[in-house]
């Protein structure tokens, strides 16, 4: 069967995350649901990654199976057709090889995490990023940051319903700037534990405020205790923005 | 009466404008309201610029009368709390003298217009810029958006409901960039017309998409003719950006 690749886009507000869920919608659910509309049978959808309630993705990458051969382009058209008026969006479609997997074949990882670093409530950003009002210090928080980067053993920032089967992971990146009053935090891994983007900000943010010292961190590192992790950071700053793949330019 | 001059952001898509109607909800009432609720007597809001049903602001400025002497960070708290859950935020509040006047002491206003460039329809950002599919040339938009630039009548750009006295205004700037798949356009001048901005922008999108030319655009300029206009592009795209006053840094 003619395997397509897709990249999503998604407003991460009205869904219970990316996966289907029995008690409410989920990406998952609408673009199946899309999917299936357009070429008349039982679609899967396999992603790289799972979000949670509340995140969004600038650029998810999935697959499905279709049984017949579409061209990519018209199959991007009736699916975002199908797709109103969730805010869904297919970016791109394009043929793979039946061996390229959306999860399995993926090698990198990147998220992005927004903190609006002001007094005043959030109007066109509300849902789209973590408002601290107290000044945050990004330098202090970048060079904290660096603590976690390399190859650690992550129990600390992981939920405590994290699948994985080991908590070591290796972090390729974790870089905190800011943009006027916007602080950005990106984060990139082959792959991550469950929350492990939220928890490290969450830190991260305690930092920024001066309620933690970098030794702080480092401390609730190697404690591998979730119980030290000092505050997970909402869902609704974070963003899911790349998934790298063999071939990949 | 002690003057406090106000910044405001706000998303527009709830509100018919920013100016009070009888048929619709505004910012203008929203924020009487809220500073009557603060301030214990009815409080009439002076605003730099009028903004359209859809219309974003991300600084506009504003002056509120009020009888007794309050904090002006105080007062700016007060009023977000109250303001909830309209998407409307203070975002500076200061006292200022009884001759500083929003709308009359303005020298320059900026907006920003915002279009996606893009195929997919729009997810996080429907509703905050405006989605063109076919490919645009940026280069040659920001070339002709020049010949807009100075002092000129711009009868052409300008709604028929427009109160102006005169159709003769100087735009002191029409800036045209891309930044990945948004296309950018600056806007500044010392007042414009009613649509002037989204009638500026909806003609570059014409010569962005090679439905015009620049010849055709200074055609439209020299008719002074409405019915000339190309295209009137769709608010959700604007933003208020700025106001500037005498004494401003």
């Amino acid at each position: 069967m003619p395997r397509y690749a897709l990249t999503l886009e998604f407003d991460g507000g009205p869904f219970m995350g990316l996966q289907r869920q029995s008690h409410g919608p989920s990406v998952q659910q609408s673009l199946e649901e899309a999917a299936q509309s357009v070429v008349g049978h039982a679609v899967t959808l396999h992603a790289a990654g799972r979000t949670d309630t509340g995140v969004h993705a600038l650029g998810m990458r999935a697959h499905i199976d279709v049984e017949r051969a579409f061209d990519p382009f018209r199959l991007s058209e009736a699916l975002n057709a199908r797709l109103k008026p969730d805010p869904i969006a297919v970016l791109d479609c394009r043929l793979v090889p039946d061996d390229w997997h959306a999860r399995f074949s993926c090698l990198g990882r990147a998220y992005e995490y927004r903190i609006a670093n002001r007094r005043a409530p959030l109007t066109l950003d509300a849902g789209r990023a973590w408002r601290i009002a107290r000044p945050l210090d990004a330098a202090a928080m970048h060079e904290a940051a660096q603590e976690l980067v390399g190859h650690h053993d992550f129990t600390t920032f992981r939920s405590v319903h994290c699948q994985a089967a080991s908590p070591v992971k290796t972090l390729d990146r974790l870089d905190v700037r800011r943009e006027g009053d916007m602080v950005i935090i990106e984060a990139a891994a082959r792959s991550f534990l469950h929350h492990q983007v939220r928890s490290m900000v969450g830190c991260l943010g305690l930092i920024g405020q001066g309620h933690w010292t970098r030794a702080d961190l480092v401390a609730a590192l190697h404690a591998r205790d979730r119980q030290k992790l000092g505050h997970n950071a909402p869902p609704e700053g974070l963003y899911f923005v790349k998934a790298v793949y063999p071939g990949d330019n």
